[in-house]
This record gives structure tokens, C-alpha cells and sequence, in this order.
């Protein structure tokens, strides 16, 4: 089983080609490229303990150089300081405009090798593996690539698209549990906003919290749906002038609670998932979709074994409170993206802080302990 | 006297906008952009304490919100650390996508704010105003952005072009008389591969090595043709794939002269200079143009006060050998512009060490000290 889901973007299109065993095809499926000879392969540590010499030996049998920069794992490390690992790695293989840099890695080496590439010789190619399910369904397509500022995360960054995203489901088998459920949150989004037929399928299937239980055939699928659905959504509007809000959903108050949380507590996906049964509620709220839509989307987010409620401790006032500076705002109102009906979804700024308020006060959202 | 001239880039068109006086009109000219209310106004402490308050103020009477952020001078500043205090300025004054960086300053200010600006949140405005000659009519035309690798120059940046540049011929006044001298090489060179008239006007005017010696309205003139003439090659070719090659006329062996001699005994420009009338002497060996219009090219650099002999002490081995590692070399090949009449150049590989030897072995160029 295999698909290529083609990004449009005139000249800076791309394909992502998804299969298990791609992994050892990346040689040869970027060998109609034509990029130059030389590639540096980045991943961390532990993900090239698994794919690297896979990776490398894929490569070097299409005939290309490849050297190897490895960085430290961990957000914390997804700084400047990390990027200029890379630059002196590109510096000491003498990486020229014709190179090209692959990511092997969750979103974190995703971002930051994309980055590196989109600003070393004012741009130069990059190739993305993404090892982790967010980064498969979420970070790797759309070219958006960065590093954090010590006060806030991907402010420093650059649009930079990848000539080839490959993604292999097989690497999931090694992935944290916990990481891959935070994953198919980002999926949920997909077929909320987007992908009614994905929806549909996600109702219908078992094993959305444990890879193991996950049918192959399943697994393709639904990863094959996510990343049509962002293809979609980055073709249409590049830059993230308009429409590519919409991804953003489940992220508004996702986004509050993973921050107030320190990022650890509640992690990215998680967030999101909580975030979702926020919005739909919200939504419920306004008359824009209805109950029964919202507990469709309620039992997926709990098949899923991701949280629903909010982490016990948390305060409300500081969520509206944190909502306020966040990056989406406009002239000071609260931009939500919100469900119509399973498969759209509209970004509005008439949500009221008391509306937001009444959800999160009550269940299913509020944490009662 | 003003000029305005289109930098024709599709949806990323701009305008350079050069008069007399221009500076305490800039928030008047960026008013008609719909850039946001927020400006960060980046410079160094020398040239802030000439023209910041104007600029500031100029600013502040159109509506917009300033606030500054001063670096510390020098080719030796132009790092990744540096960046980091506009980063950390862009941070505290809470910029937001709409907002705007304004450069004023040299190429360096110009390239670091540019590079800043094209990173902050994934790409902001920036609006550019070179102080500097050699900034007015190159570094600050064409969206190239960047800053140093600790072993390398402009290693990391990225093509973000800017909203507007604003150019004030006033300013001048004060730039260092070598910093003059050194723009006028850029100026001679635009002369040769693209402007005959603007040759011409070279070749009759007076005080090319002296600012205050010059006629304000020829200076106008000067500044014009030359930044048309950046403008007309940069939108034929924006990202460097053709084309823009010919604006490294004198910068092949320039390059080599500057980087050998640590970049302080020969500055760019001046560097230049030797690079033009070593390429010209390569150019008449090649039988691709005269001797005539050598002499003629040779007899402004001169009258400009622009060194013409390679500095005394440099091995033309070392020389040969710098070429070599260029990051304009193509498959091992050196690649060098070479003036086929005035105001027309073309970009040739067919140079061979023996012809660069025998050109910088013997005069003009041959240092006999
Ligand atoms: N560019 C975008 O559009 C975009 C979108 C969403 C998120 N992001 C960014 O992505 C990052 C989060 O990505 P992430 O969730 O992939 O985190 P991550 O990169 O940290 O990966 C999660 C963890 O799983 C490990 N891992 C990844 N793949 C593995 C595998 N196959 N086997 C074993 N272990 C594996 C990693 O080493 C890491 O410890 C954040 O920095 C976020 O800002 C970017
Ligand atoms: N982006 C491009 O396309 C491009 C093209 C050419 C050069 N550059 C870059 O530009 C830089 C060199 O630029 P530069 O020659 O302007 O050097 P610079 O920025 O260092 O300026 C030269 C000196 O003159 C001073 N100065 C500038 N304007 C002044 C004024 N009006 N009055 C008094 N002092 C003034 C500066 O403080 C500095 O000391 C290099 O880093 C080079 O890489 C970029
Ligand atoms: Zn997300
Ligand atoms: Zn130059």
C-alpha cells in the first residue's frame, strides 16, 4: 500500500509519498529530484539509534554523500544556540546551494532542520522524514520551520517548503505511546474541519490509542486523509493569510492550557484534544453545530485515550487571561476556529469571554477533582 | 530633485524612493503601505546619534509607534548573537506580523535587521534606509539578507525584500571619505556591465573621491542610475539563478583580495576596484573587449582615489588558490563576469589559472612595492 498526495504550490511543489518501507526507498524516490550530491542527514540521538543507518544506507546506495549531524533532544533544545550545530556541520561538509538537508525526526528536528536549510546560503533544499505522527500529519507539510525564543515558542522562523515529505508508518512502531494518541489529536482536527470520510473512519475504528491494535491498512489511511487535508489547506493559502487558520482549531484554548502547564503536564496533542472539547461546546453554544455532532467528536477524543478535561489546578481566569496575548489575537478579540458541521469549520472573533468562561466551568471540560 | 524607481518583483514589488531630504519624510512615504502602527528602528550609536531623531520623529508625526534598538558596529557584530538583540528588542516591544523593522544604517545594520526581519514570526516588514553609499545603491536593493558564520560571510540568511527604501543623498555628509570611495566602486561597476551613460557621466564628472567636491545634483544622478540599474537585474532575476551573477563584476578576485588580506587592510569596495581592473586586463586577454575601453575603466577607478594594484605582500599562489575555495565556484570551475562593451558583461568559466597569473603578474595591477 502506497499514496503520494501532491502539494500545490506552483513552483514550490511537492509530493508526500507515503508507504511502509518507504524508509529504504528515500534514495531512490528523491533521485528524480536532481539535487545535488551532498545531504546532511539530522536527526537526535535516539531516532538514529533506530532509522539513521537505514536512512543513510538508502542514500548512499542512490549515490549520494551523506554526513550526519545529530542534536540533543527535547524542546528545550530547539533554540538558536542548537541551529548553529547544524550551520557548523553544513560549514564542515561544505554544503553548497545545490545540497540538501534531511530531517529524520519528530517535529522538533523537523522545524529545526527546515530552518537551518530555509537560512543556510539564503536557502538551500531540505527533504523531510518525519518519524513522529504529529510531525507526519502536521509539521512536516506546509514549510513552516522554526526555533523558539527563550519567552515564546516558533517565534523565530521562516517559510521554507521541502522538496519531497516521506513518510514511513512502520517508524511508529517505536514511537511513545503517549506521543502517537497525541498525534491522532491533530488527526481528530482533520476530520472535523475538514474530512467528513475521515471522521467517519476514525468513528469506526479501534486501536486510536495504541498503534499496536491499529490496523496497517487503517493506519495508511488515515494518514494518507491527514496529510490530503493539510495539502489542501496549506495549497490554498501558503502563507497563512486566511484560510490556514482553520487548522488551528482545537488550539486556541489548547495553546492556553499547554503554556500554564509548562508543556510538560499536558503535552501539544493532548492540549489540542482538550482544546476540541472546548470549542465544540463553544460552538454548541453559539447554535453553530449541534449536540449531537459534539458528542460524535467527544467519544472519538476519548477512544483515543486523550484527556478531556482540563489538568486538575488549573484557573479559568488565568486561561482567559493567557487567551488574550496570544499570537492569534487581532486588535485584542479572540480569534476561534469553530465547527459548522463534521467536515467545516469557520474562524470567528464573536466569542465572549463569558461564553468561554461558562464552557470551561462546566463539564465536559471542567476538571472536577 | 527626487527619482523613484520600481523594483518590479510581482507581489513583492517595491519602490526606492531618493531625494534630497527623504529622511524626515519617511513616515510620510511608508504611510500609503498599510504597514502596522508598531516600527522597531534598528541602527548602530554613531549613525543613530546623526539621523536617529529625525528618523524617529519623522515616524512618530505619520502615527506609528517607535521604538529603537542599537547595535554595536562592525563586520565583527554582524553574528548570530547580535541578532539575538533584535530578536530580544522585537520580543519586549511585542511586534506583531503587521509590524515593521526599519534599517537605518550600512549594509551591515541593513543585512541584520533585513535577516531579523525575515525570521521574526516567520517574516515581518522591513523597510530599508542605507546610510552608507555602497548600502544605497547594492546591500540594500534586491532582498538579500543575512549574517556571518564564524568562518565564513553571509553563510546565514535569506532573500526577504524590503517594503520600501528610502534614500537621503544627505547623509552622505558625514560617511568616512574611504566609506565613500569604496560605494563608488559599486558605482563604477553598474557603469560598466549595465549602464554606458551612467559610464559616460563617470567618466566627465569631478569629486568621485570626494563627497563634498560632488554636485548634489549629479550625485542625485549617480545614486539614480545605479539603483536602477541593481533594480533592473534584480527583477529579471530574483533569487540569483542567472542573470544577478553580473553584479559580482570585480568581486571574483575581490573576494580573494579582501579575505586574504583579513578584510580591513582592503575594504570591499576598494577590493573591488583591484577585482575590476584585473577582470577588465582578463577581459582584453580573452580578446572579449578593448583596450580602449580598459584604459577608460582604469582612469575612473583612479580619479575616484580607488586603489588599482593588488596591496604589497599578497601571493598570487594564495591568490589562485582562494578562488578556489569561492562560493562562486561551479564543478571546480571558477566563474567570472567579464565586460564585453561598456554596459554589458557576461558570465564566463573559460578563465584559466594561467590567464588570471599572467593578469596579476604584470601591471596595472601588479604591486611592485
Ligand atoms: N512546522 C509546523 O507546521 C509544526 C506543526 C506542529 C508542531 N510543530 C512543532 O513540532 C514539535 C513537536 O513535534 P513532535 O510532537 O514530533 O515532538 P518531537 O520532535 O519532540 O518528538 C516527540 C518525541 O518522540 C521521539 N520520536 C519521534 N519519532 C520517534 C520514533 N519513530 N520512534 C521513537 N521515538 C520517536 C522524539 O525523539 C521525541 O522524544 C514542536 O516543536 C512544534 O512546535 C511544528
Ligand atoms: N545584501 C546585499 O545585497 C549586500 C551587498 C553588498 C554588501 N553587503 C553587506 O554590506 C556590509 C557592508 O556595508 P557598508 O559598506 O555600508 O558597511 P557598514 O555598514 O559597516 O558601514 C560602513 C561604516 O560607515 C558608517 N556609516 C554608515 N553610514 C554613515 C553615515 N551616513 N554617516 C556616518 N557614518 C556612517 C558605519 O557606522 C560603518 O562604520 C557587509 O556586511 C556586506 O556583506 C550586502
Ligand atoms: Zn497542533
Ligand atoms: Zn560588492
Amino acid at each position: 500500500m502506497e499514496s503520494m498526495i501532491r502539494v500545490n504550490l506552483g513552483s514550490l511543489s511537492y509530493n508526500i509519498a507515503i508507504g511502509a518501507g518507504h524508509l529504504d526507498r528515500l534514495g531512490e524516490l528523491i533521485t528524480p529530484l536532481k539535487l545535488g550530491k551532498k545531504i546532511l542527514l539530522v536527526s537526535n540521538p535516539e531516532i538514529f539509534n533506530y532509522y539513521g543507518e537505514r536512512t543513510r544506507i538508502s542514500l548512499e546506495q542512490a549515490g549520494f554523500d551523506v554526513a550526519i549531524c545529530t542534536l540533543p533532544a527535547g524542546e528545550e533544545y530547539k533554540t538558536p544556540e542548537t541551529l548553529q550545530m547544524i550551520y557548523d556541520a553544513a560549514l564542515k561538509y561544505r554544503l553548497e546551494r545545490s545540497s540538501t538537508m534531511v530531517a529524520l525526526g519528530g517535529g522538533i528536528i523537523g522545524d529545526m532542520t527546515g530552518f537551518a536549510a530555509a537560512t543556510w546560503l539564503r536557502g538551500i533544499n531540505v527533504v523531510q522524514v518525519p518519524t513522529s505522527l504529529l510531525a507526519m500529519v502536521d509539521a512536516s507539510i506546509g514549510g513552516k520551520t522554526g526555533v523558539n525564543h527563550p519567552q515564546g515558542k516558533n517565534l523565530i522562523g521562516a517559510f521554507h517548503q521541502p522538496k519531497l515529505v516521506l513518510i514511513d508508518p512502520d517508524v511508529l512502531q517505536t514511537l511513545p505511546e503517549r506521543e502517537f494518541r497525541a498525534g491522532i489529536a491533530e488527526v481528530i482536527k482533520y476530520g472535523v474541519i475538514w474530512d467528513q470520510e475521515l471522521f467517519v473512519k476514525l468513528e469506526q475504528s479501534q486501536g486510536l490509542d495504541n498503534i499496536q491494535a491499529l490496523d496497517s491498512g487503517l493506519l495508511q489511511e488515515i494518514l494518507t486523509r491527514s496529510c490530503q487535508s493539510k495539502a489542501d489547506v496549506v495549497s490554498q493559502d501558503e502563507k497563512e493569510s486566511g484560510l490556514r487558520a482553520i487548522l488551528n482549531y482545537g488550539h486556541t484554548i489548547g495553546h492556553a492550557v499547554e503554556s500554564l502547564t509548562g508543556y510538560t503536564v499536558v503535552i501539544h496533542g493532548e492540549a489540542v484534544g482538550i482544546g476540541m472539547v472546548a470549542a465544540s461546546q463553544i460552538a454548541v453554544k453559539l447554535g453553530l453545530w449541534d449536540e449531537d455532532s459534539d458528542r460524535r467528536q467527544f467519544a472519538i477524543i476519548e477512544k483515543a485515550g486523550l484527556p478531556t478535561q482540563l489538568p486538575p489546578g488549573l484557573n479559568i481566569n488565568d486561561i482567559l487571561d493567557s487567551l488574550q496575548t496570544d499570537k492569534k489575537v487581532k486588535a485584542g478579540k479572540v480569534r476561534f476556529v469553530l465547527p459548522t458541521r463534521i467536515g467545516e469549520a469557520i474562524v470567528t472573533d464573536q466569542v465572549t469571554s463569558d461564553i468561554i468562561r461558562q464552557v470551561l466551568e462546566s463539564s465536559p471540560v471542567r476538571c472536577l477533582a
